[in-house]
């Protein structure tokens, strides 16, 4: 078992003893941090940002050589695995993600080719190592997957959608096509995730982030029991210490009790949802991660401070609380806001602890 | 009195006996109509649709001649009254809404004037009353407003937004300027409702399309409680009968208690909660409405009869159901797929009324 000199977030999502409330951000390297985009100019398309470890690497350390962030993310997108089945991912600039391809039949579905995962999506696996040895037991390393079906929106409709009519479509005309194209998802995200663990990734997060567009039924048909399937299959231990998996369902907020059944460690929340509320549902069952809007970044200092405050004390005294935002950091956001975030969940939570 | 031929929708907001439940569909009157699209041809550009009474009664008139639906829904925007505040709305072709000025700070808020609605927006008065004539007793009319959340959101940003990062950043910095812009908006949309049931509106119905997007603190403080003050200056009889109010905030699935206790006759939800669920909840306080996933209508008939059974059975037996889609009908809908979802609503829900 290799030794952490910070190993907080570890502990609180084990739900054990911590000295102050561990905290980082979702997209946390990214876009807001001029030193991200002088990176992200250099590489040229953002595709060759991901597929370069050492630019993977550099863009992962970027964010914690200014806050006294708990944990690193790995740098990557969450299509990189469609992309492995040979849609062809690109970005327009100033769009979101596309594919050359779409995935909307039956047919279509059973030609999709299980991609091997350590050969196809290797230059992944490289950037985690390489992170690995960058964070030289400073912090955790947090490797990470779109959900099933999360993927397969992007996939049937080709990119980013408004109502994800075709993806919906599919889901009520064909469900076995849809199931077919979900499992396939589930296997491949399974070996994606086991491969970054392997490399070094010490926590896995399953980012559903369109789940909460679904019915609460097909919610728990179409996303919750991929995910479920991913769990049960994920590598338990690495270096001699627990995996724990967080799964991230935005505006799940409804369906809290199934996502805490699901055999995850930890359950990601958005803020539409209070924190103490959440903690009565789930119980000790799994530790909470959130839930702070990421829109309060625009506000002044002590806004973000008062904030803070308030979450921590709706989610109280004890253990089992990762402090994050309720959704990816935004692009606009003054990185100085950022540190004043980060500074007042240590400095607010100590008192929440011990004593 | 004046009769009515068919009060079916009446009766459910009122909890009474009906023989069927009754079916409208927020944004019944809009672009899935090859009819409507060739009216709004004619008008030019959309806000001359809205202002004029005589093309708005014959859109809100469109779908009642194909469909057996329960209610028509006056034609309109909701941004009508950000327009005769001054705002000078307009609409790019492909885009969403947007407006010329932007109200930002506590002095624009405190210059904001407050329009006299009868003058101001007495095209939508006059709409009313011509569509009244033409209904000509057969259904009943339903009016409607923006809520005043929703109304501040697209005046701060001057457009529809991704993250509505001006809006909260005034809301959380400058938390009196915001509440006194809300307030602004509560007492435009309480004589602004009130007009529209003077001219002859039966039922109102108040969209909270972003209340969602809020944590359930700032939506209780900022959203909520305007609709509330909004809900008790309202005239409460006209015609000799009660008009109830429909209280709508999408992604609201969270907070149902408490909106169910704002005075509102009618609960609107969307398609992420379990409609027998949310009956649990609200018991008989209120009636529901709901809460069909508009996506489900680019699916075939038979998956479309399918999920009005479902929502129909999680209701379930006796009164205070008003069948809707859980959010507006998306432009790319077949119409004859309408056809089979509201017929199918009449069909299968007699066995759970009367016998």
């Amino acid at each position: 078992m290799s030794e952490l000199k910070n190993d907080r977030i570890l502990r609180a999502l084990a739900g054990q003893d911590v000295d102050v409330t561990p905290v980082w951000m979702m997209r946390q390297a990214g876009r807001y941090l001029p030193e991200y985009r002088a990176t992200r100019e250099k590489a040229g398309d953002f595709m060759s940002l991901c597929q370069s470890p050492e630019m993977a690497c550099e863009v992962t350390m970027q964010p914690l050589r200014r806050y006294e962030l708990d944990a690193a993310i790995l740098f990557s997108d969450i299509l990189t695995i469609p992309d492995a089945m040979g849609l062809g991912l690109y970005f327009e600039p100033g769009e979101g993600p596309r594919f050359r391809k779409t995935v909307r039949s039956a047919a279509e579905v059973e030609q999709l080719p299980l991609p091997d995962v350590k050969r196809d999506l290797g230059y992944v696996m490289d950037a985690v190592a390489m992170i690995r040895r960058e964070l030289n037991g400073e912090l955790p390393l947090i490797g990470f997957s779109g959900s099933p079906w999360t993927l397969a929106t992007y996939m049937v409709e080709g990119s980013g959608s408004k109502d994800f009519r075709n993806a919906k479509a599919l889901m009520y005309n064909e469900p076995e096509a849809m199931h077919q194209l979900l499992d396939k998802l589930a296997v491949t995200v399974t070996a994606y995730l086991n491969a970054q663990i392997e490399a070094g990734a010490q926590i896995v997060q399953i980012f559903d982030t369109w789940g909460g567009i679904l019915s609460g039924s097909c919610y728990r048909e179409f996303s919750l029991a991929y995910m479920k399937k991913i769990v049960a299959g994920l590598h338990k231990e690495a270096d001699g210490r627990e995996v724990p998996v967080i799964l991230f369902t935005k505006n799940g907020g409804l369906w809290l009790n199934d996502i805490a059944d699901s055999g995850c460690h930890c359950v990601g929340l958005d803020w539409t949802i209070n924190i103490g509320d959440a903690r009565k549902q789930v119980g000790d069952r799994v530790a909470l991660q959130g839930n702070m809007d990421p829109a309060i970044l625009y506000a002044d200092p002590a806004s973000i401070r008062s904030e803070v405050g308030h979450i921590l004390k709706a989610y109280g005294n004890g253990n089992g609380h990762v402090f994050n935002l309720g959704h990816g950091i935004t692009p606009e956001v003054n990185p100085d806001n950022v540190k004043v975030f980060i500074d007042s969940v240590h400095e607010q939570s100590a008192q929440y602890h011990g004593g």
